[in-house]
């Protein structure tokens, strides 16, 4: 059962890369909600192929439809579900994958679980496209967060080695993060977002990929949220998190470097902010002991290069058990960090919501 | 709800640091298991504090017993509880710290979760303490899962900047990762063990404390384990290794590092070794969409330093809304990570036999 | 969250009465599976309102597609997602229904439920409609549990006081059983049908509906599925039952008379039927301590009469706070007993493949 | 997973007749409340056998502790764990009854079941005695339910053919129905109590047993709370009160003699009372759709007759495979009717908690 996610925003995604409908049915939306299509659309537009040279020139259309859960826009107290239709697949042959699998792809071990059956049509289920059903979920989600004046950012934090600056998210220019979202390619810095950029196309004209760390940021989180133990806020992120294709790694506040730090350096001292409890440092990424602090939660994702390349590749025959050569056509993102960065953040509002209905209880 | 972890073999911990006892109930074993108390008592002796210089000097004797859901040492079907008294717990007066937040520690978004009626001594539920009975747990997953020669190691990575060797788990001879379970601070290579060890004392010394890495490693994971999206393995994995205190990341195979990759050198490339598909490099960590592709899963976990340490540091006082320097008194461990190793292993022991439990259906 | 039912055969159903769809979602069917849309079609026809005059005549064609979760009507292992188009709804004026509830139907505390913002029209996802989706996803139960000889038919006991035969299920030809199947009005006994028949038609003539007793069986389920306490195979099967619009009651085996009964009466001594361990009597309904037999397991369905008639009624107005009178208008259903037995097998293939696949772990 | 129920108010339960210890983990309870032990220690009181000649001679002392989740008597947010000594259990021959199963036992299926492993002693965990540790738990509950003003009350509402009278709970003295509650035989009329113990007492001069019916019912439950399909209340009390030893079926409000009703009888006529909204008859027993409509819910249970009499009995051998006679010795409940009507009460009481939970998020 590997579908559904939450429990008190419950989203369960359905749906393969050339099924007829993707979608997603979503339980626990408070009634009365006035749906904002405005930014569904916006943010399936933010993660959609196709746009510029940085991504794959695959084009998708995903114009969506509310098929239940609402009344002239209105929530109603039924799960609401979104499908979008999967318009003009190409019936190519597959075949050739089902017997020689892709490098880095689930071709190998998805054809062990499913004894062959699974759908190997672009992906199947594993497909980078059972994410546009999720930002369905996450943009709803980042709506009715925003009411309770929950922010989520995400950004473009490195591409190969080329790195943007640190942020301190109690100090930046919140206009500055807010108009990240506008952005095809949301970095900082400008010169490094070129520099970033000329990164991927550096590897798209060698025939490769790169890959890069995204950083997602949750401002005005109320302390006190999350659990210890098993349902920490870091427990439930980083199972989200992981949901999203290509993820190979996820670190909160400072991270891996805390493994190299003294106490004294990484322990957060607190102070009075006026009325109000704060740290002088963010080391500890806005959660201690599984519960947020209100300070904001900040992590990072290590998004692996594309595994789709147009080298020629190493692989096996499953039918002949031989080993065997493989070139990989179509068109493909030559880095999947700006589009996951999408993916990422609105998962985060899923995982955040349930997160804050379930303190609020 | 933060106690429970598991769908197939759930466990649910209960206690405090000084709660009368703490525990464990598993429901989900096999019946006619015969339950391994050696190894329980191993694995629990693994994890006590006091044993040498490098972890704190207080004692704690986990004697556990076990009050049900066998008969005569195998198992009967009904879920099994496993109970650790808390002994000569010193009654001392905590009251200070529920005023003056300890840095790093739980103390504060505790206090605004519960109101203020957490439970202080010790550290309440957020103690480390915890991990006793999740190792109960753990050895009897190990166990379960050894049969099925499924195998879980654990070692430190890093300490501070002194890294281990990297190893290479096809390789590698096994007898000297299963002697890596008799030691107290399991490093692969004997200098730079001693160099750790200098490290952690260095800190010791200084009133300080010191972070570092845990690689965790499963062998023979059958391929096909696991789900697409909200199950996969490094979602279930993740979601139980940051139930354990400390845990500020991990990363899966190449992990961060992939994020500076070219497409072309993370790939691993799959060829024939005899009749088993296996692949030359292991940058997936033994996971690719989710599934388990039989290749070892390896992962790394930052553990931060011990947030109690001897020097003077800046907090607040709830009560009076004022900046205060707090001094925090006792034993303590100048680095948790030899310790939290084996919470981690085991843990992953829990985590790793849910999801082949589930594949097994 | 009350849209999901199982944990190994897991269902979400969403939608309204008069939302643009309705349909489910499964996840945790077998892969490889040739799904049975004939055995579909033919449960929705038996469970379609507007067949004969002892039913609506409103009519609805549930006409279905399956949207994701094959290939080439193939299991692929994502979850299998199906829809009914909800057309040429009637958007006439529901607004006097918010204001005035309609007696023993969901008006009312769905109003206090979702302060006003609940789908009035038809019902909302109050509708006996909601059943058409479980329909679905019980019928491929149906079809997979066939598979393993497992079979469940429903039939009408009661309309009214006229009541059918008792069924020896251990004796009785199993082709009369199978025939039920394709009967508008599952009765035994032809005569007592008649009966029953006239029962429905003088209170349809007289403006009223009439309750009756739907009887389930499910025959050669194997012995030792569910579980003691809380996933009883009766707390898994009546928790399903209750989710049908209308049951007020279900007994197992002897039920309500084991009440009035002597132990050495009730008791069911067992016996050697060659290799086989049997009961002399079926009292126990086929479970036991919450485990099944292996002997037929029998329950009986209290369904009430349908709450929509066409005379006056005495109801409130929630806005004036003023005692009030009603009429509802509309095509109803006199009785809904035979239709609910349709999804009362359906929901029961569910909950019965849900049970068996946990107990084939 | 069978022994754990709730949502948000979770109760694990764990042990066996014989185990060194029985016990329950609940984790949900607000922190802050003082744990009213009297209440738990009345109503273990009230389930206790051997206190008169209408039930079993054995004794137990049910003389509980609390291991964790509380400081000095308050919760503090960990699970609370409660558990109870099993003392001087008896380790009698139980091998004859593992090879020749008493009919109406648990004892045939759970060889199935388990492969022979299960604790065959006293029941294991088939046994009654596994209702202790959910009277701790619905004490709690009771107990925080109480100070909503929601009362939920038992009583014996036939005996064999012998019946109590029908209650109007919305005219009844509370008085009354609450002292019910300090009652070990718990019936309204006088007369009818002194014929019903009458009846119990002359089935057990007969080496045999009774059963009877317990009515349960919940006052001042809110309006509005519970959910369409999956989760309505009555799923979710079904789901609960199957889960006790013996319940043979479970109606509500009119229940099965609704199917013998028209529907211009069985609907309740809504009329204001003041600013209130009620109903002029509860046919509906307090649920409509699903969800509670501030009337009293009331149920009543169907509870068989001890299957354990003095009786010579049928049975087999599952060694041999033959047919065999059974003399069962101890001391038995001749009916246990007045314990379970606590054991329903009480697991009512984590029910309802666990709705009105869900209903105040």
């Amino acid at each position: 059962m590997s579908y559904s996610f939450g429990k008190n925003y419950k989203i369960t995604v359905f749906g393969q890369s050339h099924s007829k409908e993707i979608g997603v049915v979503i339980d626990g939306i408070k009634t009365g909600y006035q749906i904002n299509y405005d930014l569904i659309e916006k943010n399936l537009d933010r993660r959609r192929p196709g746009k510029n040279k940085y991504s794959t020139t695959r084009k998708e259309l995903d114009s969506f439809k509310i098929v239940s859960g609402e009344v002239d826009g209105i929530t109603c107290g039924a799960p609401l579900c979104a499908v979008i239709e999967n318009k003009d697949q190409k019936s190519k042959d597959y075949e050739e994958l089902r017997d020689k699998p892709r490098p880095s792809h689930a071709d190998y071990p998805a054809y062990i679980k499913y004894n062959g059956h699974n759908d190997i049509r672009g992906g199947g289920q594993f497909s980078g496209r059972m994410t546009a059903p999720m930002v369905i979920a996450g943009s709803i989600a980042e709506d009715i967060l925003s009411d309770k004046n929950i922010k989520i950012y995400s950004r473009i934090k490195s591409i190969g080695k080329v790195k943007d600056l640190d942020i301190d998210y109690e100090k930046i220019d919140l206009e500055e993060l807010q108009n990240l979202k506008n952005e095809d390619f949301p970095v900082l810095n400008k010169s490094v977002k070129e520099e970033m950029q000329k990164e991927i196309l550096k590897a798209k004209e060698n025939l490769d990929s790169v890959g890069g760390i995204v950083e997602i940021a949750v401002l005005n989180m109320p302390a006190g949220i999350g659990e210890p133990l098993f349902n920490s806020v870091e427990s439930n992120i980083a199972s989200a998190i992981f949901s999203i294709p290509g993820v190979k790694g996820i670190e909160f506040g400072s991270g891996f470097s805390s493994a190299e730090m003294l106490g004294s350096i990484n322990n957060d001292a607190y102070y009075m902010d006026g009325e109000t409890v704060k740290t002088k440092t963010n080391n500890h990424g806005g959660i201690i002991g599984g519960l947020s602090t209100s300070m904001p939660i900040v992590f990072r994702v290590a998004v692996k290069p594309t595994p789709s390349i147009a080298k020629v590749q190493d692989t096996v025959s499953l039918k002949n058990k031989t080993d065997e050569k493989l070139e990989i056509h179509g068109r493909h993102d030559p880095s999947i960090v700006p589009r996951a960065a999408v993916a990422l953040e609105m998962i985060t509002a899923v995982s955040i919501l349930d997160l804050v209905m379930e303190g609020e209880r």
